[in-house]
């Protein structure tokens, strides 16, 4: 079989980097002239074909969609899928899934390989790195080449799709509310670093609802976790922040953690203390998959509706293939959260 | 854009199941001429293209691989993308998956899709309906048509390709042993039902360690899990059981789950009796996932390594593709179990 070369191997014979050959093979001008026909030459006499002219010999439907999700062993994002296969399966089209591995490099790749006559259109959520760098070029070119992308949970403001989020600031509200209102008065809040936009936003939300209650806002509860942080390094970061704020206010009787894992290590920290769950202190999961689930006692949590998401993501792609919905018609489906209350609460 | 017809409508239009059309595509004689005529000629007229006449049209390779997962929502599996996303990241081809949800159809479905064109082999592991109607003409023909396939875990003896399966065996022996050793008499074994061949596989090492230590097998002692049952189910199932068997046997000191969903639901069941784990009851759970290790206390676990497997199953299928092991030589790798020990034992 005669190979064709691959963008990432034009990058590296270029030694440039897979972004500036994306661009360049797309001629856009962001890319000076004299380095966009080297690589447009260099791609030419290689037999790489780029998307515009793969696009113009497409004159059929392919009956397949494409996800690319940020990482696969999640357990939110692989409900997201759950949603999205049932809908289009129900409605005759193939599910395809790529991984960008949340990087910028690996998304640009999945979407240029794909977009290459194989598939109608993409719903993804958007890579880390990507949302570091700010160059959403793949997205933009992408729809403006006619193949639709439907963001879900992680979406970027510079591009205009169709979106499916969460609301991430009211569930973070309605759980600081509910531990509120069962009394509890110094509440731990456990997230990300500050770049992380799902942090932020239930952040914000925690805050919201200790403002509302005139509860002042104290740094010192709000622990916040490194992102290149192993598992082990997670667990014994978490311990050790919550043995000094422990020391300060022994008095600590609520907790929100932004995802499982943080809230799971907090409760076996506290567990391991001796502390009476919910008798000494209330807890509340962020994501409700299985670990907040099979926890003893089990944790109450905010549920995302990850397969209603999916669902109602899979449902704005095929309703625009299909020209339900016009092409340049733009909507964004807001998910509400839910709060399922177990046994770590009041 | 013109619409070609899928193999699903065929057969709904035809009253034909999609096996039936995909072997009659296929000119497969198993097939009565008539049946296989009248579908040949209606996929003609409504322009379907049969693999046989993509892959004619297929010069080179396409640097992709496709992964068929019976579900997705499994941390093994996903575990298993993520070692053969490293292999073949490594050596420059791109990774798509698709999801056949443990039916049949789509299973045959998605490798209609993906052969045709967009990818240059298969590693996947075999759904549950697939097995139970022991149905493999669509794997058989795909090989026979020049696209190979890798098998992980899920097997099927019927074809002859490379496979890369776990010691499940050994894997339940040595928990076994493990209690044995500890000093456990009365050990508790949740299995699936016997048409799953890894639950299968792993009761047989469950009984091959009490025999060998000259310990009669009580059938009271092995609960079977029914495969249709939802999560709550399970749950309630788990425990009727263990509260019948515990009347019997107030001695019950071990317990094996063949899988993390199993034994995480008996140990809680354990937790509420108020038994000490493992003063009173030790537990070892199948496959090493999030729950044995973030439960509390953490839980002795057999790890399944999906990471090496795919990694493993990834290097066989990209080294035949590259033309350095010969087409027709095929190996079944077998990947070790671990018993990875934490707090649920002595």
């Amino acid at each position: 079989m005669k190979k064709n070369v691959t963008l990432k191997q034009i990058a590296k014979e270029l030694g440039v980097s897979v972004s500036t050959v994306s661009k360049s093979l797309r001629d856009n001008e962001e890319i000076g002239l004299e380095t966009r026909q080297k690589i447009q030459a260099f791609a030419k006499m290689y037999n790489y074909k780029p998307n515009s002219i793969a696009l113009n010999l497409r004159n059929k439907s392919t009956n397949s969609i494409a996800i690319i999700l940020p990482q696969i062993v999640n357990h939110f994002f692989t409900n997201v899928v759950q949603g999205i296969e049932s809908e289009a399966n129900r409605r005759n089209y193939n599910v395809i899934i790529a991984v960008s591995n949340d990087s910028f490099e690996k998304e640009v790749l999945n979407m240029e390989t794909l977009v290459n006559g194989s598939i109608d259109g993409f719903i993804l959520s958007v890579a880390k790195e990507t949302m570091k760098r700010g160059d959403y070029h793949h997205f933009n070119e992408t729809i403006s080449q006619g193949v639709p992308i439907v963001m879900f949970d992680r979406e970027v403001q510079e591009v205009n799709c169709d979106k499916v989020v969460i609301d991430d600031v009211q569930g973070a509200k309605e759980a600081t509310q509910k531990l509120l209102k069962t009394g509890c008065k110094r509440i731990v809040f456990i997230t990300t670093e500050d770049f992380v936009s799902v942090g932020n936003l239930r952040l914000k939300g925690y805050k919201e609802a200790l403002i509302e209650s005139q509860i002042e806002i104290d740094d010192a509860l709000i622990i916040k976790v490194k992102d290149q942080f192993s598992s082990d390094e997670i667990e014994k970061f978490i311990f050790q922040e919550l043995e000094k704020l422990i020391q300060i206010y022994p008095d600590v009787d609520g907790l929100i953690g932004v995802n499982e894992f943080y809230t799971i290590t907090a409760a076996n920290y506290f567990k391991k203390k001796g502390s009476k769950i919910p008798g000494e202190v209330s807890i509340i999961a962020f994501s409700d998959g299985d670990l907040p689930k099979y926890s003893y006692p089990s944790l109450t949590a905010v549920r995302q509706h990850g397969r209603e998401m999916g669902e109602a993501a899979a449902k704005l792609l095929l309703d625009k293939l299909e020209g339900i919905t016009p092409e340049e018609e733009y909507q964004t489906i807001v998910i509400e959260t839910e709060l399922k209350e177990r046994e770590s609460t009041k």
